[in-house]
């Protein structure tokens, strides 16, 4: 089959083997697939990434073999392995969290040696994670469910309250995908930070209240800025303290991904923040722990989503409650990637391409 | 009056002015006040720490002026400045929170300029802050009142659950009190961990189940030993995918302050683990961002505590419910605070050093 490959840490068009579906998994050709920011990190930082430690190993990849990456994707149901219920008839619109097993190990579909993913015509999946895609739901947009469910996910994770002031630093799709979200959610006040005025449009489409060049202002002073009730609020120390000006509630969401973003964002902070760490920066950083220790942060560090939080996406995409379209900005075949991967670089020309192998 | 100064980024023994209690202020001669870690290094790493930004200002004090610490104090009243109340007569043993108020400014009692700590004979402290300290608690168990309470804000902020297994890392006084803290809070799997056999002792004597010496063993593998149920837990993507061996929830707390603990305590964690940083690094730091996204680890910064959680310490340190007694390992007069600072630096003789400024 017709695949963007990973190999030899470059992505390279070319013909490889097609999968089989196994025990319980479903042969699925893919009708689109979204180029993710991780796959661009990947391509750049996979040692650093697979250097992961601890007690529960995360990936089992190696990089001497090729990787099909793409875990964006809405396919078509084309055959069923061995012991499948097949409740979906063939031709069924699927899409489903990127995750597989082999060999009695979870592996990441897209991020696997052995697991091909949406850059090739065909994926297995295991039968009892495919989503039936609504109908109405057109099959670009149901590409976008799984980086909306990790914007839904690190909004679930934040524990948004209607006071929360909100910043979110970097508006490409996981920044749009959480302001989405916070939406969703009801949260009101949302600040949102980017170099890029493309970034910053689509951030204020996809509903921003305010989208600040850092070039030109501050994000921490404009979040400030929109947090003042007003009032004063007495010291808990009593009231020989001076009282301080009322603030809401922090909420950050590091949407970048880069060295130096974190420590910038906790120097930033009011006292109290919760620091949602949604970026994923592969390589090593830096940071003052006084600045959390002195205001008290909170640094939750987010991954993914829950099946139940992925089904819930989908839901929301088809009944309108999220939208991602604006976010597409290109197609390409499978022999675009490599190119594609390159003219995501620039932010003022692309946020979102879709892969469509089958082109 | 004779205090313990900090001039010129070392600690000497000299005479100083008495301060005098302004409006809503009480004079308090100072009886006992224990050295914190937090002193050391502030003696070593000031500039660094005063250097902390963002909305709020945390600190204004200045370094070419002298600076008289000692802030986990227990004193009595020996006068009262204009617009007191009262109420608590000449000669009572009280403690406080060490914060004050100058120019309209929050002040920190022993990090400050204008407001001597406990290291001299006399402080001025806000009336409305003075606890009494109760008749049968010894003046020197009342003087631990402050780090006892950094130990109990710590795992408030922790939200212990009954089924949490707890790391403490760092077995110095703060680590102790969080580990009288987490019996307190009847935390039961509780694993130390600590270079020296005497803080292991004292980890052990204060409420440890297990004490371990990272040269030997690693603390992270201990943890994990404890953690396991037994069971086999299914995975919530469905039966097609591996169970995994059931581990109870993780509550670390970082108890150290030193440079590379807290990307330590990251690797090491497993996922979802929660991470109290309490011990304060006051210099940069590195961490690899991927540890924490990969776990989904939240990182909680805490400093001090609320004036409610300082006086149920109090409450519970009269009480025995807390005991922070085996710690203290000596005591000096002011003319003995540098030496003592230095002395501090062996684990094995130190771990509170009480300074008695009247001797």
């Amino acid at each position: 089959m017709k695949a963007a490959v990973m190999r030899d840490r470059a992505i390279v068009f070319d013909q490889v083997p097609e999968p089989t579906p196994g025990q319980g998994e479903v042969l699925v050709r893919t009708l689109a697939c979204g180029i993710c920011g991780s796959d661009l990190h990947f391509l750049r930082h996979a040692p650093e990434l697979l250097a992961a430690r601890g007690p529960q190993p995360v990936f089992t990849t190696v990089l001497d073999r090729d990787i099909v990456m793409g875990h964006e994707f809405c396919g078509e149901v084309v055959g069923y392995g061995p012991g499948c219920r097949r409740r979906l008839p063939i031709g069924t619109r699927v899409t489903s969290v990127p995750v597989g097993v082999l060999g009695g190990q979870v592996t990441t579909v897209g991020y696997s040696n052995d697991l091909p993913g949406g850059y090739g015509e065909l994926m297995v999946l295991p039968e009892a994670s495919l989503l039936e895609v609504p109908e109405h739901l057109a099959t670009e947009h149901a590409a976008l469910t799984e980086p909306m469910a990790v914007g839904l996910h690190a909004v679930v994770r934040g524990q948004p309250q209607p006071d929360h002031v909100v910043l979110v630093i970097g508006c490409g799709p996981i920044g749009l995908a959480v302001i989405q979200s916070l939406r969703l959610h009801r949260v009101h006040a949302i600040v949102a930070a980017d170099y890029s005025p493309r970034r910053r449009e689509l951030a204020l489409a996809m509903g921003a209240d305010v989208a600040v060049d850092p070039r030109r202002g501050s994000p921490y002073e404009k979040w400030l800025e929109l947090a003042l009730t007003g009032e004063t609020v007495p010291s808990p120390l009593g009231e020989l303290f001076p009282a301080a000006p009322g603030l809401r509630p922090a909420l950050f969401f590091e949407c970048v991904g880069v060295p130096g973003v974190i420590a910038e964002m906790m120097e930033g902070a009011p006292r109290g923040a919760r620091i949602v760490v949604v970026g994923a920066c592969m390589q090593e950083d830096r940071f003052r722990p006084m600045a959390g220790i002195n205001k008290q942060l909170q640094l939750d560090f987010v991954l993914g989503y829950s099946p139940q939080e992925f089904a819930a996406t989908l839901e929301h995409l088809a009944a309108g409650r999220l939208d991602g379209a604006p976010m597409i900005t290109g197609k390409v075949g499978a022999d675009g990637v490599a190119q594609a991967f390159v003219d995501l670089g620039d932010p003022e020309r692309h946020a979102k391409i879709l892969v469509e192998p089958w082109r």
